[in-house]
């Protein structure tokens, strides 16, 4: 067995997966992982189901324990251990830890950097105040939980539409508060086009959430007890709570000075096979780019699934192998209350700047058949290159059983099939799961006409 | 426009779904369908439903009246018309009229034959008393239905575990009748591997069924008001109807003296385009053959889905068009109470069969997050080639959210991707969906370390 030291920077999917891969693969190398909280190998999409109360424990959230990984599996787990500096040229990191405040320099052989992606807010004023929080760590997400039960707010504005933002307006709704939310673009949700995300802005309302569209963040007002209103460019709004929704930028603050190469938005450039620039150097899980399978670009999104198999794939490499992560087609689920929300592939508008010539349709059906008790409207829309007729996006919005039909979309658009081949597919039916035409292939089949105009 | 007269024999799925595409791309032409019921145009897979009183009213399971055809689309729709001989050499058919018990012969350009399937049945004693039901028809549904309503039955034996004796079996237990369930071999369900049947048969156990496998029927006994029991090679059951579960067979007998080929299990033999050997002559849905995409051989499934698609295949055939259906995979699921049970592709049996070296792999996971409240228990079996890693069946048993994980497995063998392409997959994930790894993609993991043995 080659014998070397791997540091990884960062504990949680990406970081722990990588560990537990080289251990199983090597018995005999030292593996030392830095986390700068005091968890690691948790469910981070799991966190707003602890805060409704769904999920009765933090402790649930956690996969293993630090202590698990130091006995079970030899790894030298360091928790409240922040890397704030990585110098490549003598291959080792500077360490800050908060118990006692000191920083020490621990060298490497080979290095994973899996530091994972904090909420984003731009730089306005108070956004530091207490009761402003960004979902991206269980540390913040038990943060949340201690504010709620020592203050208890009546009043939440989130601010911005994704998804953790919407996964948390449901949880807040649970929790008795008010809940308000405001969003940049007219429709909440961007990562559908507008016809889609008008449906969810009208599920959110029905829900009770007041919706402030085309409203930007411009300040927080803040007093010695914390945040108390969200100001707009129209209004200010009072509240006693604050949700940052704005999507997730990559925690790599620590690496500006380093030579490791990020992209524009600060994550860093790896190959397929999770290699940074610099040898020795991998990157997995929010944190990394990786790359869109439609546009074969370069492309930065923060999911639990790449975080897993992006750290699989660098475990596995070094460890001396060769897997690749080919990428991904950009599939997102998001469950509000009885609203099931997913999408997979690329929006009208990215075609447009792409100068992609395409036709798209949505369509209205049952979630089963139309006879069978609890059949729910379900909403797909679909998107194809008008040429070919290739299949370039998917949109679903519907109740049960909506969401996970996205998978054959996903499925469709990696392996690039048209209209015509999704009408093939032998799809499964059955009166309490679908219609005779599943809702995909219903949508399918209204598209195709268009392509032949 | 082409002036020509068609004539359908039968008004279900495919020739109405035929008779409608051909009037949509030519008015002129002179349709004729001929139906031996009462019924067109229904879902013959919602009767167990109707029966069960989930659905309230057979007239629910009608998506479109005799009257709404005549007048609406100009099809001339003759009910309670059974088609008794077909002479392809003078394009005509031969028609017995229930109602004053004539025949007539009527002429025809072009002919679709639709007739579907029926209940198999061996020849055995008492096999046409009253009280014997199978299930392919909205008559014979509502036969069910009067009897159960007339005769208040105690006890229902249902003789075969295929899809339409499971689904008669919860619509008996929530009508309140004991319900016992007669199979010859010993997993019910044999269109799963015996290792997922067993867990079907545990699941029927559970919900209150009384299960003898390993039974052959030998006989009924009858008396003066019909059925009183089912007669095994071992054992009598007394009981006070019974329901035929041992699959279908296509609706054929009156083509036995045409030159229509037949294969040997009296299906329609068409091409993808759905014509028959004879000129002019297309048959659909389930009195005919289909190509399963895997074996790339002729395959007989009476299934709803396929019915509705050769029958718009033929349809736009027969007004002059060059469509195909490529086939099936072999895509089925079902609901028994709470439980899903879904498969698609090649069993275990069938590949040996086929002298095809492969390997298996079972995983049982959970339907969402572990920590998301009602996340259930999911089996999902994969069987891949050894050589290749190629996907070529699964199978998949749980509860809410099992069954519809088919359809990628479904996409996955019709473009026949390996293992490694599944677990690459951009699936869709967020805690009340899936695990981070979708369970089919937890099955992947688990058999392609098989392929490296």
């Amino acid at each position: 067995m080659e014998k070397y030291k791997l540091v990884i920077i960062g504990g949680d999917a990406a970081g722990m997966t990588a560990a537990s891969k080289v251990r199983r693969q090597n018995d005999d190398c030292e593996i030392v992982v830095f986390e700068k909280s005091e968890f690691v190998s948790y469910s981070a999409c799991g966190i707003p189901y602890f805060i409704s109360g769904k999920v009765t424990s933090s402790e649930e959230l956690i996969v293993r324990t630090p202590e698990e990984f130091i006995k079970k599996h030899k790894i030298d787990t360091r928790i409240l251990h922040e890397v704030i500096e990585v110098d490549t040229d003598k291959n080792r990191v500077l360490v800050y830890k908060a118990d006692d405040k000191t920083q020490f320099w621990e060298t490497y052989d080979k290095l994973l950097i899996a530091t994972g992606g904090k909420a984003y807010c731009p730089d306005v004023k108070n956004r530091d105040a207490d009761g402003i929080f960004g979902i991206s760590t269980l540390r913040s997400g038990i943060k949340v939980d201690n504010f709620i039960k020592a203050k208890k707010p009546k009043t939440a504005v989130i601010v911005g539409g994704g998804y953790i933002g919407l996964e948390m307006a449901e949880a807040l709704l649970i929790k008795g508060l008010k809940v308000s939310l405001v969003n940049r673009s007219e429709e909440i949700m961007n990562t559908l086009d507008p016809d889609m995300g008008a449906l969810v802005n009208k599920a959110m309302k029905n829900l009770g959430v007041e919706i402030y569209v085309k409203e930007e963040l411009k300040d927080f007002e803040a007093d010695e007890n914390g945040v108390t209103a969200v100001v707009t460019d129209k209004r200010t709004l009072k509240t006693d709570l604050v949700i940052l929704g704005m999507g997730t930028s990559p925690n790599t603050a620590f690496l500006k000075n380093s030579k490791i190469k990020l992209d524009e938005k600060g994550a860093v450039v790896v190959a397929k096979t999770q290699r940074t620039n610099i040898r020795n150097v991998w990157s997995a899980g929010d944190c990394a780019t990786t790359t869109h399978l439609v546009t074969k670009k370069p492309f930065y999104i923060a999911l639990g699934t790449v975080a897993n198999k992006t750290g699989l794939v660098a475990g596995k490499n070094i460890s001396g192998g060769n897997a690749v992560f080919p990428g991904v087609v950009g599939t997102a689920v998001c469950k509000i209350c009885v609203f099931e929300v997913a999408r997979t592939g690329l929006l009208e508008k990215q075609l447009q700047k792409l100068n992609i010539d395409y036709v798209a349709a949505m369509i209205k059906t049952k979630s089963r058949a139309g006879y069978y008790p609890d059949s729910k409207d379900i909403y797909v829309k679909l998107i194809a290159e008008k040429k070919t007729g290739r299949l370039l996006g998917g949109q679903i919005i519907g109740e049960e059983g909506a969401a996970k039909r996205i998978d054959v979309l996903a499925t469709a658009l990696t392996y690039k099939l048209t209209l015509r081949n999704i009408i093939d597919l032998d799809l499964s039916y059955a009166p309490p799961f679908s219609p005779v035409w599943d809702p995909v292939q219903t949508a399918a089949r209204k598209l195709i006409t268009q392509l032949k105009k």
